[in-house]
């Protein structure tokens, strides 16, 4: 069966998530139809590209990916059908796309067109303009059936850590906090690891605490499993398994994680010092 | 695969859902399970209501509704079996389908009698009697085998507006708060279009607020796409995509949507006068 | 098609839950994946064993159920592959299992080798080293191939109710509180007719309350039907589906119900006294 997945701001009380799936399983009941999540923040572009980049990468390639973020129907915005990384992506041209692909080129990119016919009566663009395109797609369609080649999307600048080297410092700061309160900043472990070349100590500062060591997992905090639960409730800096700088508790939770006891918040910066 | 969706009050957290769900595919692996949501108030039928009815439009004709809300079994109320719109609706004679269905006739309605041989150790109404007779819908067979046919079910009031005439005036009420703070009311545009023929000017007051003006999209609240972001947090009332009278707020969201600007809760009246 | 359960304490927003689902499909697009939940309580072992407890039960044998609570990869922790009452569970070696099975022996025990040839690069137990276990076994494969054969697994101390002879008591507590605030003891109706036995009268005591009567289902409660709704808001203590003594107010809620009318907590102590 093919793969269609879900990503919206909905949540999963409103009826928006299943009339959507409805509409999908009306066009073909033989699709697979899985939820990444329905409950990005409204209209958060940054934390729904943190998601989809990290979620997608672990389905088959030639899924089709609906993501209704910010796609209230306007006719002065396309509707862009994305593919890259061997799959699709559906999304408003609203700068999503850009910053989920900030380091990846597209393999192609459409404007949806099959919409143009209903013209001003789409109403939610994800039953009118998404599921019939992702049907499409499912059901073995070409994209130019559907929509025309253009040659970019909306550009929304990803937010990159910055090398000071006056400073001999990076400047990242908090992208993602996750279930369990772990803060998730933008510093890949290439870029530290390239920055931090010919220097022999770093420390990293955020708010007014400091870190000097990286872990490479959470458990690696544990240095005697036989008396694991003794490391409860230890701060540590990792880099995580999308190799991002994570500020983590172990074993923390929403209430007692590295958010709550760091204060940290998305956007506020963290700094890597090097000597 | 044949569709079974299911609407509960049951939460994401407890066992029950994924209760009903195993006993589906207990007894026949091949159904294709979709939730509508599982996050209603405990034991509220008008809130069920709104999302049944906008959201089973969308699904393919035949599909089989389980709704698990205010269903606990009691041998003095009927599980029913309610054909109507093509498609199969399963729940207690509480009234709901009375308040999905107060605009549409059912095509049947069947008592269902397949719990009777259970007698009293029905001890969960949506695996002990729900299930089995979606299932058996599900595999092809006929209503009459599992039920036996009665002339109605339980009647509730739905909230319908009024027309004031001496006072010139619709008195509605707000319905359903959803994930973006939307308010949404009673009030259909064919409701308001007739009522208001003959007069010229009209006000939506609520609360001190008053609006003057409806639009046809959440888009068409911004004149000028160039300067969207000029727009966000514009209150205004709009016809949303069901044609019912919707009062929102420009992009705002659960914390600073209309809910939380207007202060009104569900149940509160909306009135709109004509001049 | 195969089912494959997931239940984790990931949450619905994180990428975690559909990461494992997107591998689960990379893997064989043919397997039906069913969410138990996402929402538990992080790290908690006894809330996990709960509803996983009440939930497998529902599916068919054969079933293979995901349990990613706790499971971060240690070198020095095992992951096992458990059988037992005909299905799969696979966990990490943290005592979960020893919770859910306290009253049932397994089949078979295994410690998943497969990901030895993985080593220190298994990043997330979840998709790494439980999804192409899992999946393996959806496809027919042995348990043998993937893993080799343990006799035991961690034991926890499941909370079992004691009886204290001298003071003619019970001493239960509190279990699980489910999404109506009913409040679920561990103290099952056979051991409460078997300590029973020889005393004429009862009395559950908790906080400063007490109850004198145990109904046999929620309904039970609504003496007349009739008038349904005057029981709205009446305490009561039930045996329920799972025959566990509950404590409850008709149609209470999160908000109005047991947890909140009793204050009580999970781990809190309720007293069933004879004489």
């Amino acid at each position: 069966m093919p793969i269609i997945t879900l990503t919206s701001d909905f949540g999963n009380l409103d009826y928006r998530a299943s009339a959507v799936k409805g509409k999908i399983l009306s066009l073909n009941p033989e699709v697979n139809i899985i939820d990444i999540t329905h409950d990005i923040q409204a209209y958060n572009l940054i934390q729904t590209s943190y998601i989809v980049r990290n979620a997608y990468k672990h389905f088959p390639k030639g899924t089709i990916h609906i993501l209704s973020v910010d796609s209230f129907f306007h006719k002065s915005r396309k509707n862009i059908l994305y593919k890259a990384d061997g799959s699709y992506f559906l999304a408003a041209d609203n700068g999503l796309l850009s910053l989920i692909f900030f380091d990846i080129k597209p393999e192609a990119i459409y404007e949806i067109t099959l919409n143009n016919r209903f013209d001003d009566v789409v109403s939610f663009t994800s039953t009118d303009v998404f599921v019939p395109a992702a049907v499409h797609l499912a059901n073995g369609g070409l994209p130019e059936v559907i929509g025309r080649k253009v040659k970019s999307v909306k550009q929304l600048l990803f937010p990159k850590p910055v090398h000071n080297e006056a400073e001999k410092m990076i400047i990242g700061e908090v992208m993602y906090i996750d279930n369990f309160g772990n803060i998730i900043s933008n510093i890949h472990k290439e870029f530290f690891e390239n920055t931090g070349k010919g220097y022999e100590n770093f420390t990293i500062k955020f708010r007014n605490l400091s870190l000097s060591k990286i872990f490479s997992s959470h458990t690696e905090v544990v240095s005697n499993w036989e008396r694991e639960t003794e490391f409860h409730g230890q701060s540590a800096a990792i880099f995580n398994d999308s190799q991002l700088l994570e500020l983590t508790i172990y074993k923390g939770s929403k209430k007692n994680g590295a958010k709550t006891l760091f204060g940290l918040n998305v956007g506020e910066n963290i700094y890597i010092e090097f000597s």
